[in-house]
């Protein structure tokens, strides 16, 4: 096989990459080539904008370190984080839907007891957060394991900061308990960029678009014979819930914060000051549908 | 605008990239959205594919370093790189054929007198090279640029060496004489694999595919008013010449390698020993075609 042209050289790369044994990987390949030759086909790039494509890829990768996730944030911003969610949940009517995963979730988050501050000595103003998660039978899962991240007030989350991953906060892990609820104490996050000051940045100022997401509380929730769910609670009084630079929000998942006066709450926890409260009841779908 | 699900996210993303103020840049967005988008509904990765993409992209990018280009690897396997070399080099029938830059081209290499030894010392058997440089209405371009660069007879590159880039060899520039000629003399590259201890590799190893190159020399060759030509000549007694693993192969820059014996060659130059000789005339297309 030689003497390739434009019309000829697709062909010749399906036929050796249709040699993968593996049947998945084999289907893989030749769509990436298809799509991808069809692509080069579209555009017609010079060598100039293709020696940039490569450069920019370059630059993608090598802005990635053990805390900050360059390419989901490039996979989130063309808003194939999404699609591939979307895919790989098509739940249940009553099941809790999901949003991405985004690029500040921590391998190892601690794991707290129910009721206690997880916010790591955030500045913000207080937040109370009360869960509930059910099968999408509606009954409680008990022992659900319920992992959270979030922003601080400036946005920024604590993998974020200059002295790295040695101080975790706001973030951790409780299990919800005999009637399947969950409770923590921690801070109101904000509205924020995602890290604009690499390649992903330099491509949404070139796109005349603004780096940012509203304010939302990150959830993982996992357990026995469900579906881990990967989902946002987004604050309803955010802005750009209409404009998220990664197409994340959906009305289900929007929350009126309310206000929880000094002493015990509706669902007989207590908490000792005035504080802003986020409450929202999760639906797992069952595994294996 | 919210609320996306698999159907409904692809022109949403679309209508935020199309705020591109450079119409380049819009065309060119909205080309990868959409056959993203479409790459991803044809193959329905799960989260867990979705991540090992990410992890193999950044693996892809960190690779890379001063002497390693592993996206233009990538590129060069998946037929994008000879793709976009067609698509950029519809050129005139007798024209030189063009074929990639590949990941082993240096900026600044050295320049050498007509005739010179460029090997720097790369054990392998002497090779004379003779060359003609001609636009396409057959005059001799005088002063023309030659650059060139090949691997040993270990079918390593100079910058593959450990000692870096320290110590070029195999490699540099000569300007055409008075007749638009060009010599030097080097040694006899040999076929080779692409570096294949990276992604790039495990990719291939995937697709069961082998690494390796037919043996060649590279040549970049520019003049005034020229379009530059980037191209090989291949060994005609190479193996792999029908299964080029970046697929660049053109039966019009495959030579049979010549024996020339010591004294002066039919083009008036001169050698100390027997040796194999290249011979090539090349052809350059007008710019601004």
């Amino acid at each position: 096989m030689r003497n390739f042209d434009e019309t000829t050289i697709t062909e010749a790369v399906l036929e050796r990459v249709r040699n993968a044994p593996n049947l998945r990987q084999r289907i893989i390949s030749e769509a990436i080539v298809r799509h991808l030759h069809d692509f080069v086909r579209e555009v017609e790039p010079s060598q100039k904008e293709w020696a940039e494509a490569i450069a920019f890829l370059t630059r993608v990768g090598q802005k990635c370190t053990d805390t900050r996730q360059e390419f989901i944030l490039l996979s989130d911003t063309l808003g194939v984080s999404m699609l591939v969610d979307a895919i790989n949940h098509r739940l249940p009517g009553n099941a809790t839907q999901t949003t991405v995963l985004g690029p500040f979730h921590v391998a190892d988050a601690p794991e707290f007891a129910l009721g206690e501050d997880i916010s790591g000595g955030m500045a913000s103003e207080p937040l109370l957060v009360e869960g509930r998660v059910s099968g999408i039978d509606a009954k409680p899962i008990i022992g659900a394991v319920v992992e959270f991240w979030h922003a601080d007030a400036e946005g920024f989350y604590d993998v974020q900061s200059e002295t790295g991953l040695a101080s975790l906060a706001g973030r951790g892990i409780v299990r919800t308990d005999a009637k399947g609820e969950f409770w923590f104490r921690t801070v109101v996050p904000a509205a924020y960029p995602i890290p604009d000051d690499g390649p992903v940045g330099d491509m949404l100022k070139a796109q005349a678009r603004h780096p940012y997401r509203p304010a939302h509380v990150h959830f993982m929730i996992s357990a026995p014979n469900c579906e881990t769910l990967v989902t946002h609670l987004f604050l309803a009084d955010s802005e750009y819930l209409d404009s998220d630079v990664v197409f994340g929000v959906k009305d289900a998942l929007i929350c009126e914060l309310e206000t929880q006066s000094v002493g015990p709450t509706a669902r007989g926890n207590r908490v000792a000051k005035d504080m802003a409260a986020l409450r929202y009841d999760f639906v797992l779908a069952d595994a294996g549908r």
